[in-house]
């Protein structure tokens, strides 16, 4: 297994990525090559600074001259920045140097540069991004939440396809039950495109529940949640957004009175344990889904221990052919069925 | 000032509903009548249970012998139940004989009835649904939360003329900042919607702030979030789900010990300042704006307090002249200028 990593996209690069790479050498035996994608000269005095040769036969440097910011737009980014990282890690898988590549970077451009330089897998219009959200009976899954803002009913039935797929190869649920965020669960509720989805989505060979609304979102209903992605973006955002506002919050409380803080050290663990649950570093960064080639988008701000666990998931949607499940389900998928309903 | 009360909506109505009104009753003084609307022998009943007499000069009971369950379809509730307490409270604001309207049952219904039994305000196309979310600088409205699924650009600037209003005179905010809900705070971003409305919203007499995403919901950087009625359905509903789940976690991690059993009952209070904070029942409700009326729906699951705090808002929006100031406001703006766009 070959993993490219964009070593210069996210918050905290290269160091962090670096150090997470660092982190995947010793955890995942399996991978033959980390190719490290960036400035070589940063790059090799990154290396040195954690004590990794630049001679171990694991690591490969190769070298891209340009970075793309936040400030750049995504489509601009890879039409006027060809050298970038992201987009020189994005070609060597469509080269077949690399199985799979892992960035922090900008996600827009991570899309693009992904969706530019590789096919999309055959039966697939659209990539979706799937992010993993913690609930109290264990995580299910949402897509889009961001690579797609415009879509249409098919897009939504492909992405069923996906997170299906998934949810039971990656997080080990036998039959995953699929859902689409709605605004009511009732079969009437919805809008103009989740009434016409779901039309289509009750003709595939998933089992297909319907609508969720936003109140059973974290209520274990179902594994997967299907969205289109600017709907997806905005309550991924919204409820971390939430989760911070009320720890902000729970916080200022807690430092009101004495003895309040000595309630809050005694019970500290339950806090920290709550923390570790929601903790986005724990999930390994976000699949890009639907691309002839495996792409893990890892948080902006992600750490050390981000970078390598975003490596670990593209690791397991290697050995567990993710990708080639997928195709196989979609062959026997007869899409007419479904739009003539 | 006369409020009408929709006493058979709501999951504990009637007994909550009329407890709410006998809270009401000493609290707001300057409400001459409170128009009970129902099943007229069970109002008499529940009114005897809680000694109040069926003879007080401020307490009016109209009798409608159909009551909207939550079973019931909107529109088909009102086709058919014609009956119904909510249509009949409905029509006691068109015909001036009541001020305003509270219910806390079937919220498609109230809009529906709203809707059918009134004139919209000049220069308003559709109602929206505003709700006041905690944040942990102060408040914020976001409206639509689910009166029109489906919007157009000129409605969501017509729900910034609303929401500004509101925000201005109900929440006291001087000069309200409004943005639109979107998957990223850009110019650029958004879906069709957003931009095509964001073009409008420009144009408008307003502080319009532009995008808004989820990430910065809770952070305090506009009083005002814009959104079509689906979104805004699913992100409330996603954070109410989100909430509860966390609270729950964290409930179950205290209990894991009886050390961190101690510290959670040392630091009870800093729990009890969050969920007043977050309590939908303190906010009394969410106004549905644009309507020659006054308008509040109530949580389903209102007790006496979130009824009495309802009752409360339509005597504020009464007494600052809520819907005077949007005719003023409105008659004032050329929309083809931001049409024209």
């Amino acid at each position: 297994m070959k993993i490219a990593i964009d070593a210069m996209g996210g918050d905290f690069a290269p160091e962090q990525n670096i150090v997470g790479v660092k982190l995947a050498l010793d955890e995942f035996p399996d991978v033959s090559s980390f190719q490290l994608v960036g400035d070589q000269k940063i790059i090799e005095e990154e290396l040195k600074k954690h004590a990794l040769s630049t001679n171990n036969s694991r690591i490969e440097i190769i070298h891209a001259s340009q970075t793309i910011t936040m400030e750049d737009s995504a489509s601009a980014a890879i039409r006027k920045k060809k050298d970038s990282s992201m987009s020189v890690a994005a070609k060597l898988i469509s080269d077949k140097k690399a199985n799979a590549v892992v960035s922090a970077g900008h996600t827009g451009a991570a899309v693009s540069a992904t969706v530019v330089f590789n096919r999309m897998l055959p039966g697939i219009d659209r990539p979706g991004i799937a992010s993993v959200f913690p609930a109290p009976k264990g995580p299910f899954i949402m897509l889009d939440i961001g690579a797609n803002v415009d879509c249409k009913p098919l897009h939504l039935a492909q992405y069923a396809i996906l997170g299906e797929a998934y949810s039971r190869i990656m997080l080990n649920i036998k039959n995953p039950r699929v859902g689409i965020l709605s605004n009511g669960s009732e079969a009437g509720k919805g809008n103009e495109l989740t009434r016409e989805s779901s039309r289509i989505l009750q003709s595939l060979p998933i089992r297909f529940l319907g609508n969720v609304e936003g109140a059973d979102l974290f209520g274990n209903k179902v594994d997967v949640v299907l969205c289109d992605g600017f709907l997806g973006n905005v309550v991924l955002k919204c409820c971390e957004s939430l989760a911070k506002a009320i720890s902000g919050i729970l916080k200022e409380n807690l430092k009101k009175s004495p003895v309040r803080m000595a309630g809050a050290l005694l019970s500290k663990n339950a806090f920290l344990e709550l923390k570790e649950l929601t903790d986005h570093q724990e999930y390994g960064g976000a699949p890009l889904l639907g691309i002839d080639g495996i792409c893990i988008i890892a948080h902006g701000s992600s750490s050390a221990k981000a970078i390598k666990n975003a490596i670990r998931v593209a690791t397991e949607m290697i050995k567990n052919k993710y990708n080639e499940t997928v195709i196989d389900k979609i062959s026997k998928i007869d899409w007419k069925k479904g739009l003539e309903c």
